[in-house]
């Protein structure tokens, strides 16, 4: 088994990675660690409030052997114990931890801090694997024996995964979004507040525009010689947060360089990832996108957790009305699976297997 | 006292007419009427289910008078028994009543029925006032004494009265949308099911798009001879269904023809509908358009009862990356004030005042 | 296998009995029977409605060999080409099929039609095994091959569990309780009103109480002779529906016979079903009943699934101040599971390997 | 006009004074007061937070003149600047503040600091204005010219006003209780968790029961000699929070002493406050309580703002089928009004009038 750590443990984030984690055939978590406030606690004992009320989130049981370990501080934890590392502490926090792991051991991490590095890929399973080769790069110049290999925001990742066959085909010229968030992607302590979350849509998500506006040019981008040269298309954004508790929905207008129906879209879709998922990575599924026929949907409650929250559901492809070549659509992926922890799990998986050759 | 007859009184609509009419100081509500099943019962009676529960659906209490009432069936009414006519019934039915009634008698209506009819204007107060002289046109054509004068769509109500004035200064190339659209616009009986709207979101909205993408171009174009000149932009709109009681968000990206900042976006919408405002008609607000500076608004639940739900609330004006010249903003209107019973009262009292004179 | 007909296999119960049945061991549907409506089409098809959108409600996808069934007409139907029958119909339909179908077959239902028969016991896993004699009277007195075993409503079902171990010990004088119930309980087509559920709750639920207040003393009842003598104490309940979508909420206030501690109580609810679980049947959980100490628990959405939904949550257990002997404590049952179709499915298996000794 | 001050004025529960306090024909606010850290900024200021996004709750503007108003420290605020005080503070703060105040001038509070001292009564306007008199006592004992006089918890508000009638007429011997509680009781920064409160039901509120348990005894009790005898009955009672913005919702199962017909019931409650509606405060409703024949009200969201937000709805009444003289039913309070600020300030005019003869 592959030996992880799993840093920022006690977060929603790290929660989920430890659920990912459950009975995963390669890995298997012999560290936790956290801030200095949990540390030297058990791991049940780190998530008690002051009222004694578990800050354990997830609706599934937090495991027994996780509840028993003794959380380490962070700061002090010693990377070379482990294979790998998870890091899903925060950015400021990751600025600091990460490069300090990354001298010796691999580091996943789903914080933001070194996203927009020029040597960093960020990797999404089936998009852009063969971006894995910048860490190369990375090593070298940073004279690392390990590596930082950050998950993408998560907003983004169904746009990203629905726009590369689209990309691959007909070229992509421009691109609208708005998206409706779902409340998970602001964390829990305290999280968004309930009354403003009532029947009620929050039209801004600080620092989010940034972000969805530029990294699917890197990510779709070409790696050439090396470094990687962003995909020429423009996007605008507007990110809006709705009353949904998992499941991020974008409504895309795409400006395409060649002429294309709905339908061929719709076939480029749900072949696209074929080879991908052949590769049966532990936490992969079948399909990368299943495009739907149902007018209504996709739907975050009821869709998110398609492909165990791996598959991206894209529905309402049709005609844009406005550009000579363009389509729109609207698109459903799980924010804090495919988003977030378990889609950080499935890089690291490929990185495990193809890139390190641990398997 | 102007006499004003409502017809399809019965519904979620019909109801909102009724309490936008309580205590008004022009127009006095003489008669009801509503579909078969309702007529000869009191309006009281005319709104129990068959638990005993009222229907009636408004926060405000019933008006005891309106209550007593008795409903008269609409394919039976008289229309020469009163001065105007608030037609709420649905499209369907508005097809074979309204143009009935407007024979002898001015018909103010909800419905979608006659928009789309060259001779009809769509009204929206402060917007295209100019464009009731079509209504010459209509009655001449048609031979009617009275007319038929449809509201627009409540969707684009908030969109058109935020374009205006960007479209007067800077000119308008082109507007990509998406709504976020309140669950009242569905109306009650059953209306949406309340599994579907929790923690969720529908992404269609049957027959929405077409109205959404072809209405606003009629409503800002220009009266030319006796015809409306559609202003010559494209729209391409997403519309969805949040769960939200009232108020309708849009995320617009407008392409304009002249370059234009933010700031200056600000300023003419702020000022826009100076002079109808200062007619001082009953339901007018204050101002059409508030512009706030935070970047969380405006919502629906916070900003919605903004001028008694007759102003339209714009934040997060901004530059738009794609467009050469381009703004994004956020807007909302509350679906059921300014874009059903109230807006379609406000458009009532100008024309009774300005258009029949009966003022 | 034992072959099941699953009648009224297009409603919301019918769908979760399916989804129930998914790789069953023992079990396998051979037969769709629905209204006449559903009748000759495929299952898939059945569920279109005019929009084409599916009504599939449940998450876990359809299974593609039930997809292509064709669904039988009810009225239609012929029970002996199965062993066992699922009804899932409603009162009515029951009052009308089940015995048609019982003539020659065991029929389990989820409707109330049967509950108040006094030759028919309203069967709960765990809690009253022991009247599934009673069938035999039912099946000599009309003659029938079959039977007919009702579930019980689903709003008890988490308060009997809970009671049965505080009875057998304490015994038990009289409960008086509140529900907090889950809006699926209502149904889909067209089930409540987004409207209505949202940031209310109602305090109603039409026919809930008389069905809360009389039938746990049935099935917490002893069968003596023939029949069953139903336990004496009495219930007074108000039931209310709040925007949830699935758990039922139950906070009791229990004066006992005997003085008990909230320790004790504990102990005998942790100690409760052993013996039952111990059988191991494919739908039951390991625990009946799991209690929490932590006092913000149960809550509907974190633990409605745990033993795969069928074990009831039970928190908060403490003195009550006004009676002599007395606790209060809140639990939380599945409705959509213990409550409906899975706990008639944990019926079916008992009564498939222990009364019918057909495995 | 009588000068107030407002304490706390920041808060959510001080916003909502303030709201109260627009355009009131006695009382007009002159001071502002709150902790050091919004002491020296303009309210408007005092209010934005790290975003720059205002905490200004309520749905109403800020009045300009309010928001232009620099706050005080409380600490260091000197009471005799003003005729009246309106705490709205925490406890801990009532605890160290509130007397100082007192010493001088009236202080009418929020918080529960003083509500159990036996020289304090709990006064609801309506219920209990004898118990004005032990104000007379606390200055005497406590060497005051001001006082204390605190509203009650906002739970029991519409539990208490809907008891007394029956109590007076009927007597009541024991009392069981489930709230099903707003979540605007549970404050705005951070207030609760979206997700905790999203399809949910949250079975304890920290503190409250208690509260509810016994301060519905004193504020019922009677005024003899020169103290309160609490009412000698006893309450049994389960807090929960459930997903509504404003108004508690209270499930009643009442014990009478004399026999009593729903009816009868109805009757008192429909009678109850009279001759105090007819002193015609301010802030007072037309009717303290109405009761509703519609079996599905009170609702939260549709009852709330009866009397604007100062009377109580019951509905439900109805025979209790455990008790020999008992009823059973529902009852609804505006938790921020009638259970709040504005119920406080009804407690004020009634105390500025009668008591203090300052009008």
């Amino acid at each position: 088994m592959i030996k992880i750590a799993l840093v920022g443990a006690t977060g929603i984030v790290g929660q989920q990675a430890i659920v990912s984690l459950i009975n995963h055939p390669w890995f298997k978590i012999t560290k936790l660690a956290a801030s200095e406030r949990s540390a030297g606690k058990k791991y049940r004992d780190a998530l008690k409030d002051a009222n004694g009320a578990s800050k354990w989130w997830c609706p599934e049981d937090m495991p027994e052997e996780i509840a028993e370990m003794v959380v380490e501080d962070a700061a002090l934890f010693d990377p070379t114990t482990v294979d790998m590392i998870f890091s899903t502490v925060d950015t400021s926090a990751a600025k600091e931890l990460e490069p300090k792991y990354a001298k010796t051991t691999p580091v996943i991490s789903t914080a933001s801090a070194f996203r927009y590095e020029e040597d960093t890929p960020i990797l999404i399973g089936g998009v852009n694997m063969e971006q894995a080769q910048l860490l190369d790069i990375q090593r070298k110049k940073r004279d690392w024996k390990g590596f930082i290999a950050p998950k993408s925001n998560c907003t983004i990742s169904g746009l990203v995964v629905s726009l590369k066959p689209v990309l691959d085909k007909y070229g992509v010229k421009q691109v609208i979004m708005v998206s409706q968030q779902a409340m998970s992607g602001a964390g829990r302590t305290p999280g968004l507040s309930a009354m403003d979350m009532t029947e009620n849509v929050v039209p801004y998500i600080p620092g989010e525009e940034p972000k969805v506006e530029t990294e699917p040019q890197k990510i779709l981008g070409k790696f050439v010689g090396d470094a990687i040269v962003a995909a020429p298309f423009g996007i605008s954004a507007t990110c809006t947060r709705v009353p949904v508790l998992d499941g991020h929905l974008v409504s895309a207008f795409v400006q395409t360089e060649k002429p294309c129906t709905p339908d061929e879209v719709k076939e480029v879709m749900k072949d696209f990832g074929r080879e991908f998922c052949a590769l049966a990575l532990p936490s992969s599924p079948k399909h990368l996108i299943e495009v739907t026929d149902d007018p209504f949907r996709p739907q975050p409650r009821v869709d998110r957790e398609r492909g165990g929250g791996m598959t991206v559901t894209v529905g309402r492809i049709r005609k844009d009305p406005l550009f000579a070549n363009g389509i729109k659509y609207v698109c459903l992926a799980h924010n804090t699976k495919l988003g977030a922890a378990k889609g950080a799990l499935q890089t690291a998986e490929y990185l495990a297997k193809y890139y390190l050759k641990l398997i």
